[in-house]
């Protein structure tokens, strides 16, 4: 297969689309059409989450070239959950999407070779990915094996480096040897980008950046020049267009913008309860394409 | 339930044994009347490891009371991976084993609210465990979610401190504010872990501290007076009898030591080829009764 970056690049333009969708099913927040009942059993509220995320991918897959399945949502129900989780990777695949398959796991070396093994691999096992988020704490030999199977795999990982919530403050901005921990990180995920560039100028090992930590956003793009940067926070974390603009290179690219929320459970947002709840596809639709015409008229991502 | 600190004590004295016995099936190393061929389907190769994890605890159950599975090797083979490590984590605890899930799960507030409803909730959707291991790097508000799950379902946590690995230090070993990360991390998890004491004098936060550094371990051990340590890297990593010894307090209580490897596979060591490959359930037995004697007579666990 052809390297990840490039074809996360591929899919940006062929949109015209920073935005991820991330896939972050919650029982109580379905549209009224799928929500299980307070009994449900973990096979009934893997059915309705797996119809949900089909039916929200049905909606952007022609305006957004990326999504972002939340893998802690389907874990929650089992292993029913994860055979769910399996078909909506494989639907998105399927439907030329890029899938961020968001776990952020992390282990020593032979282990993290297994969750590459499910993740990475090109043999598909049923949760074959296009890419992985991975927590930093375990160091280089915890990273490697995944940076190997991606390479081999044209696939790629989103290393954590400046998280999007409040208390993540707590290790990453600990100042060692003069610089704040995440930046020890983002200079760790720059090596690898760059040892792993290919044509689009980006490497298989990009990084996780908050949109809720904007300046930090900026000086981490100037340092890690070869690598993708997935922003969460936009939205209702509270990040802005504003916040985002420094992730983006010249050409639009280089960032890709993930809401969940406010995309996927858009019937329930003011601003679009004139589609209805039994219209929630259509509010998706449009949640998505709005946030695509704002990001192109206030971000780099006009270029594209 | 009755809290997992105490929980774990008495598993740990019912057997007077220290040993957690890791589950990390993997298929070049099963047993020959086990081991699927080339071409196994991920069904076919899940049903082996269920057979195998299974066959491993009716071997070690009589003699040590904690099993951990470590999730990524079943997560390699899907969805067929994760409906057998669903059947595993039933079956040892019906044997009334303590599990520790071995998934160093880590994400922000709501993300973590659902792994933990997935490994920690009273209500069982296949993976409810007794324990599960957490990654720190996202601070804060990202471990509290699970000390709340925990505290009311009677489970707990390890919160990874010090890894065994050799790259660990690339993170955890960084000095801010006078002190080496892992420190940091080392007195977060003994306010947690205070603030959730039980019986035992033990919390329901624990700690993950590499038996590959000793001098570490006695000085985190001295940091965390009410945390459990669990303790990874015996064995097949290096660590010995010797490094573990500062782990335990006066009564032998207060640290756990993994085997996975050095137990599972013991059919393949040299000095369990006595059994044969066919008899590998003896070499497993075998292998856990020699561990237990090695740590009761060289630690204070043979005041158990």
């Amino acid at each position: 297969m052809q390297p990840f970056a490039d074809r996360l690049a591929d899919a940006v333009k062929g949109r015209r689309s920073p935005v991820v969708v991330g896939l972050d099913p919650r029982v109580k927040q379905l549209p009224d059409s799928l929500r299980p009942g307070d009994s449900a059993t973990p096979d009934e509220i893997a059915a309705a989450y797996e119809k949900f995320c089909i039916g929200v991918i049905d909606a952007v897959s022609g305006h957004v070239g990326v999504v972002k399945p939340q893998l802690a949502f389907f874990e929650q129900i089992g292993p029913a959950g994860m055979v769910a989780l399996a078909n909506v990777i494989s639907y998105a695949r399927n439907q030329g999407l890029i899938v961020i398959a968001d776990g952020k796991r992390n282990d020593i070396g032979s282990t993290a070779t297994a969750y590459a093994g499910a993740y990475l691999a090109e043999a598909d096992h049923g949760l074959a990915s296009d890419s992985l988020t991975v927590s930093p704490y375990l160091g280089e030999d915890s990273i490697t094996p995944f940076v190997d199977s991606a390479k081999q795999s044209g696939t790629g990982i989103f290393v954590l480096v400046k998280t999007s919530n409040p208390g993540g403050g707590m290790l990453q901005d600990l100042v060692a040897d003069g610089k704040p921990i995440y930046q020890h990180v983002a200079e760790f995920v720059q090596r690898l980008a760059e040892s792993t560039t290919s044509d689009s100028g980006y490497g298989a090992v990009g990084a996780v950046v908050g949109a809720t930590y904007p300046d930090q956003l900026r000086e981490l793009r100037s340092v890690m020049t070869n690598a993708w940067i997935l922003i969460p926070g936009f939205g209702a974390q509270g990040g802005t267009a504003a916040d985002v603009v420094a992730g983006f290179d010249e050409n639009g690219l280089g960032a890709v913008i993930n809401s969940s929320r406010g995309i996927i459970f858009a019937h329930a947002r003011e601003e679009y309860a004139s589609f209805g709840n039994a219209d929630w596809q259509r509010a998706v639709e449009q949640a998505a394409i709005d946030m695509n015409e704002q990001l192109r008229s206030e971000t780099p991502a006009g270029r594209l």
